[in-house]
């Protein structure tokens, strides 16, 4: 079997610009990156911005299992298969982190033969976008620093500063760190802290940014410390937003590449679900609406985690409105989730799966809590059988949502063509009612409380003191009225990585919280998740390689 | 007047192909990066290198001041000359760092009708080669800690860990920290230091490596920290050298750019020459040799750092000939150096002129050690006076150096036909007799003392202990026969910045040193010399800004 390197690296790709003209995108329009990546010019939007919107369908998943779900591959699946339909479709997805990458995780193009290529430059370093995050975001630190170094006129406290140095990279040794060590040009000594690249406020400010102009202003308002009497201090205090918009110029523009069947696929911004918003940019969203009949697009983890900020902050920040959410599971994942041993999962076993189910169910509830229709798909594995497939089919329609398995892994978009059916079906005969699940004016105590309830099925929610103070605190600034942004681990619906299935009777632990006031919400650290994750006892980095012709291997 | 960004944006360029298609480079052998930014493709190396070499011009310059010199400005407008006489001409330089864009220097691109464009791209990001770098060098850094973490197979003692985690940004106070804290999960404690990324030695590796296999050999012979018995680690005993290979597999390439008169401007590569070997790579002057009849390249900061590390590492590791130097002054520069205070530098002063020429005289003294024949030019001011470059155009004369003024700045390449002219007649009448100062065989502390007293005109050198027990334990693990990369202040010929002009009777401390054997030299820190630059009180980023259509302002 091949893996999915070798699939991608055997494409043979079309040019950029013949894949932006199936979509009328001039090659005056395109900025190349190579011979098979652009960044979109802005004149492009001034162009297409009047046009009417294409149809946005989602795809989300359950909790994600060591077994694998392959969200990202039936994504790309699914516009594949529409393409091959004859529909007018686009994909909208976000960019890979390189942490992970060489960790444990592998790349995030999709798999076997529902990939976006050129696959290798997509997971390493791709336009550029996240090292000028990084650049933008190290650069507001130094600034920051700098100013309290060369007199601190802004009465900067050390011990109150919020914005931390990021890094796109795996690095634990770097979550706790002290800085300014050394003789007196070596800067004031206080504790600091690195974040993973995708877990900046940068990133969330540019995924969230509609152009230049907003995203300057997101960029001021951005609050990197308080001072001595308590006041926020923003980067516009430092005069740190022209130059870091400077660096942002480009990052800011969308990226285009295409499919192995050379579908368009736009891929912008990159936070993770689990520690941030978990959504591609709204530029690159807003722009594929306008380019095509139907955007698929996708939301990070499971649908507790990305689906749920997807709904409840993207789309009421940028007013869309998603028209049909696909639900992503596999057999094996289903089992997993029903305690099932990891080496068990290839046998045929009802009884796990029917344990498990309630995974599927609690997510299917959740998005229909929404007033969006579902449609649930299994991305198959060769080991499931008939019986397990049916046990789930019959499940799905006791819930009213559709059901249909997806073979793109192993077939490409021809492998979704049962999935593009529902997908379609519903599109035009099952309109959607979209609705946030709170509003604006709602204090932040009771939008963690609704989201944990509601969505996470919690009976309560515990506040550390710091984070009752920050909340507080927070209010009394006047950011009451944000949506929140939940850091939870991916693995549970619970704050506890170990508990699988559908919890019940589990109270949230919000440890801290802190205000994104460019971006626009209020983050609340739950559990013990981490904004810098580390590596693993043998890194996937062991196992890349590259030839003396520039052919890489190991990554996948 | 206009300021040098006002004039890079209303250039009109060239599409790149065009640029490349004046020196038989087919578009297939390029790799765009936009219109016009390319990198060149590894099958453009296959089918040029067979040719024969064109003559190499170095173009360096006296110690740096307050007053500016145009190194930069001065090699465009040499080149920008050769092209208006018809000459095939193309110009070599190095990639700028971001961190000095936002201190004080501003950008690196040349300066008024002498620039490479696109200015602003070469400044921020540019094809993302330095951050290529930066991610290689903080991945090495991850498994490093990573591998301590895990159960540190190796033994590596964590107070003898040599490689250092670096940022492309100018950043004080991250000179000395101390990671690792917190929990279990979060590390080992221990002392770290962060360098500017052209400080890295892979910025050295990607300088010096000839193709992808040297490339990859040289990073995984990096010693990355010594273990409790002693032993040197090494990045390929962390099994990383693959992995860092695939990160810089792009940054491998050089980029092509043009000048404001569609000259061809190889870009490749940064190192600091203070603090590094101050050179461009390897490839892209061997690429240039074979795609031109004249290389104008240049060397960073003063003769004393950039050009001796030209001649003594570069040409040496890569078997290359220099046939010319082009050693820049400016009037008021040498004035300051003869004591003269920065707000009468204006006025004719000639007694401070003759004061100061001796830095001039010690820098031309040097460069014909090398048997190199020297082309002194004056980067002319409009305070300059006519007296002033009589007496210096007397000078040189008297020493046996052609002598020109230039006037790239204000005209172009038709001000520099007058140096041209003198370079096209030193290439043509006046051989070289090319040769490296030491012998590879010398001792280091020999090699040392050679570049301290040939070189600078120090009297001796003094040697912290730790100097001494570092360069014992290098030439005991083998690595004595490896030239010497001197760490020194830019500002002065001694390792103290305040002495200018021509200082005499001077030690030169030695503090400390350490080997880059994947680079394949040995750096020594003297006086003062920090790896990572601070931001000044006003930082140059406080007045970058972008518009909404895009346009920046205020790089400089």
């Amino acid at each position: 079997m091949k893996s999915d390197i070798e699939i991608a690296q055997e494409a043979v790709m079309k040019p950029i610009q013949e894949v932006a003209a199936a979509y009328n995108i001039a090659e005056e329009d395109l900025e190349l990156y190579g011979r098979y990546k652009a960044k979109l010019a802005d004149s492009l939007w001034e162009k297409v911005k009047d046009k009417p919107d294409g149809k946005l369908v989602l795809v989300t998943a359950i909790n994600p299992t060591p077994a694998g779900e392959g969200k990202t591959t039936i994504t790309v699946g699914l516009g594949q298969a529409l393409g091959k339909m004859g529909r007018n479709a686009i994909i909208a997805l976000r960019e890979p982190s390189l942490g992970p990458c060489f960790g444990i995780k592998g790349g995030a193009a999709g798999g076997g033969y529902a990939q976006a290529v050129p696959m290798e430059d997509l997971n390493l370093h791709f336009t550029g976008d996240f090292h000028a995050i990084t650049s933008a975001n190290n650069l507001l630190a130094a600034l920051l620093d700098n100013h309290i170094q060369q007199g601190n006129e802004l009465g900067i406290d050390p011990r109150q500063v919020m914005w931390k140095r990021c890094e796109d990279m795996n690095d634990r040794a770097l979550r706790n760190v002290v800085i300014g060590l050394g003789a007196k040009a070596d800067g004031m000594v206080r504790e600091d802290h690195f974040v993973i690249t995708v877990a900046s406020e940068i990133m969330a400010i540019l995924c969230l940014a509609e152009n230049m102009e907003d995203l300057k202003a997101r960029l001021g308002q951005i609050i990197v410390a308080y001072s001595f009497t308590g006041q926020p201090v923003t980067a516009e205090d430092l005069h740190a937003t022209g130059a870091m918009a400077a660096l942002l110029k480009d990052a800011l523009k969308p990226n285009l590449i295409q499919t192995l069947e050379h579908t368009g696929v736009l891929v912008h911004g990159g936070p993770f679900a689990n520690i941030a918003h978990g959504c591609n940019s709204v530029r690159a969203t807003k722009t594929a609406l306008k380019l095509s009949d139907i955007v698929v697009t996708e939301a990070g983890f499971g649908a507790d985690l990305g689906a749920e900020k997807f709904l409840d902050i993207k789309c009421r920040k940028a007013g869309l409105k998603p028209d049909a959410v696909v639900l992503v599971a596999t057999v094996r994942a289903l089992k997993y989730n029903g305690g099932v041993p990891r080496d068990q999962l290839s046998q045929e076993n009802l009884d796990g799966l029917k344990r498990g189910i309630v995974n599927l169910e609690k997510h299917i509830e959740n998005i229909q809590k929404y007033g969006v229709p579902v449609i649930v798909t299994l991305n198959s594995f060769i080991t499931d059988t008939q019986a397990e497939y049916a046990y789930i089919k019959k499940f799905c329609k006791e819930l009213c949502c559709e059901f249909a398995l997806s073979e793109v892994w192993a077939k490409g978009g021809e492998g979704g063509i049962a999935l593009a059916e529902k997908v379609l079906h519903t599109l035009e005969h099952k309109p959607g009612d979209f609705h946030v699940l709170y509003p604006d004016e709602m204090c932040l105590k009771e939008k963690i409380y609704t989201i944990a309830s509601e969505i996470y099925g919690a009976v309560d929610v515990s506040y550390a003191p710091a984070a009752l103070r920050a909340l507080k605190n927070i209010e009394d600034m006047g950011f009451g009225n944000l949506p929140v942004c939940m850091a939870k681990t991916q693995y549970s619906l619970s704050d506890d990585q170990t508990r699988l299935g559908r919890p019940t009777g589990f109270t949230i632990h919000v440890r801290d919280a802190y205000v994104s006031a460019g971006a626009g919400f209020v983050v609340a650290l739950t559990g013990s998740i981490m904004t810098m994750p580390g590596l693993p006892k043998k890194p996937a980095a062991e196992n890349i390689d590259v030839d003396k012709d520039g052919r890489i291997t190991g990554l996948f």
